[in-house]
């Protein structure tokens, strides 16, 4: 059994040419694959998931790529403590999924983690694929510990990147939309989708296919306070379902910097070029010609330019959101066809599993 | 959150106590309890499974306590790379519950662990409640590592304890038959079923109930060879399944002593001693009892009569193994109804899970 190998520097290369290859191949092929994606329902969505992943998920869905968009809700306890709004945030989820442009169907399927067990079920199978010390290795889970500042990390943490395998191959996916922190998750996906099949399917066809990486082409997106990660936790985020009035309020509190002349510069100007690249998302023109013509208007005009440009772009999607407030049956229902999708395809790989592991009674 | 107690010295008596007013309560009350106990398919069962817990088993179901048998197929890989005979394992083990007199009904559920997707669901929200530093310490983990010599521990055997608490509260099982070496797996279940009922279930009934120890009354068996623990993967064992002549062939090559003069004196001649409480598992006179009738009759004399006693004993057994073999769609149909009833018990219990931890849609 070879080592994984965790080296990014080494892979992430190799990952790059590898999503571009697959880029590619899905302009022309998109039912060879199947896209795996999603989000823990830890809060509403916010721009930064917009400009990075939301917006990739429905160009992809709208091509024609099979997409299984996971609600992993019962993931939500590895680092939260608070569970009373998982149900919520869950439908809440799903409104923005929605209204960003998703469209549920055969092939494109909203599901909750808590409601396909049979999901899980390929946990047992794969814990015995993966060595403690390849766990305790994993550079991700070692820095998302250290982040969330646990202090007792507990199993659900540590056997992540496990649950995460379960995810993607119980429905066979094989496209991963993911950021570069993601590739050592993925690699050990990989890991345990070749053991597995090296090790049962010597006599078949192997069960798994070697998921890989699409990585995200949208810089990672700062908080409004300039200096770290757009995030919910963080209080710096502009929420989709947020007002028009609310996104220009906090815009306005935006940090940016003294010099009133405005030039892109992500380096030693990284607040101002975040909001410049937040604007250039939004209008397609690009970061430099906005500084441009924005020249000595100051921290105001940028301002003042996002807001507009983001509330324009976010127009049609919080109609629609409004929309779909109004009726959480269908919300409702989108979860329950999504489950029984999801679910039809575990159980058809479960029983693969079983046949190759030799349990069929 | 209080940290688990492993230690055995402090909780054995107090176990102790606490499985004598069960087994005391039982008698009177068999429908208050639900009893979880099962085998891994690793291979047929011996007299030492006989002796040590099917008995167990037949009893308490006679005595109409709702009983659980799990096979657990998916655990084989925790420590065992074969997985050619998992299949004919299963549906061996089935034979030799039926024909030691276990008898499927609604009420005693025989089932394989692959074909009850439900739990293992509950690997999720358990892994959170676990700290990795309560995993690491726990002793029963340590010795059977040691044991299996593994040198890369797996995060399947890592991980153990929490897969038994999955099949123990999925079904709300309270009383699991163990021997001591179990007895910090099923502290730890007990920690996991406080934990989860303490966080979640503040404003509702708790979910799980507290699983007891049911002590084994009968010691230990020993090998053939008369050093070790009778067990199949050290050819020491004789087979529920074996035939008379296979029987007679393996008591005569049974270690005993140079002692002509048959005493019972377990410490200072275990093997004696294990042939004659053998005896007296049989035919139900005190061991000493037959020391004494056996006098100076020798190694001799004493294989003779566990041979006579051990045959005539599992006689009607292997008689109902010979038919139960004749009929595989029998076994078959046996393991899917129970799947089906386990099945019907775990989507009740993960549904009230999903309420406690607000996670209905």
């Amino acid at each position: 059994m070879s080592e994984i190998d965790y080296d990014s520097n080494k892979t992430f290369a190799a990952a790059v040419e590898r999503s571009k290859k697959i880029e590619e191949d899905i302009a022309v092929n998109p039912t060879k694959y199947r896209v795996l994606t999603g989000d823990r329902p830890t809060g509403r969505l916010h721009i930064g998931h917009y400009f990075g992943s939301l917006q990739n998920r429905v160009r992809l869905s709208k091509m024609g790529v099979p997409t299984m968009i996971l609600i992993a809700d019962y993931q939500v306890l590895t680092d939260h403590d608070a569970f009373q709004e998982i149900s919520q945030n869950t439908k809440q989820l799903v409104i923005d999924y929605l209204s960003a442009g998703i469209e549920p169907s055969e092939n494109v399927i909203i599901y909750p983690h808590s409601y396909v067990p049979e999901c899980n079920q390929l946990m047992l199978p794969f814990l015995t694929l993966v060595s403690n010390a390849e766990l305790s290795r994993n550079p991700t889970v070692k820095e998302e510990i250290q982040s969330a500042g646990l202090k007792n990390v507990n199993a659900g943490m540590y056997t992540y990147p496990i649950h995460q395998a379960c995810d993607i191959l119980f429905c066979k996916g094989n496209v991963v939309p993911v950021g570069k922190d993601q590739l050592p998750h993925l690699e050990l996906t990989r890991t345990i989708a070749r053991r597995f099949n090296e090790k049962f399917c010597k006599d078949r066809d192997p069960v798994f296919p070697m998921p890989q990486a699409l990585l995200s082409k949208t810089p990672s997106i700062l908080g409004l306070d300039g200096s770290q990660k757009m995030s919910k936790s963080r209080g710096n985020a502009i929420f989709l379902s947020a007002t028009e009035d609310e996104t220009a309020a906090l815009i306005k509190k935006a940090k940016t910097d003294a010099d009133r002349n405005i030039t892109y510069d992500p380096v030693n100007r990284p607040e101002v070029a975040n909001i410049l690249m937040l604007i250039s998302l939004c209008t397609k023109e690009a970061p430099e010609a906005i500084a441009q013509r924005i020249g000595d208007g100051g921290g105001g005009m940028l301002k003042k330019m996002l807001t507009e440009a983001l509330n324009e772009e976010l127009r049609p999607l919080r109609q629609k959101r409004a929309e779909l407030e109004k009726n959480p049956d269908y919300i409702r229902q989108v979860l329950l066809d999504g489950s029984e999708r999801a679910r039809a395809i575990a159980v058809k790989t479960l029983s693969e599993v079983r046949e190759a592991m030799n349990m069929v009674i």
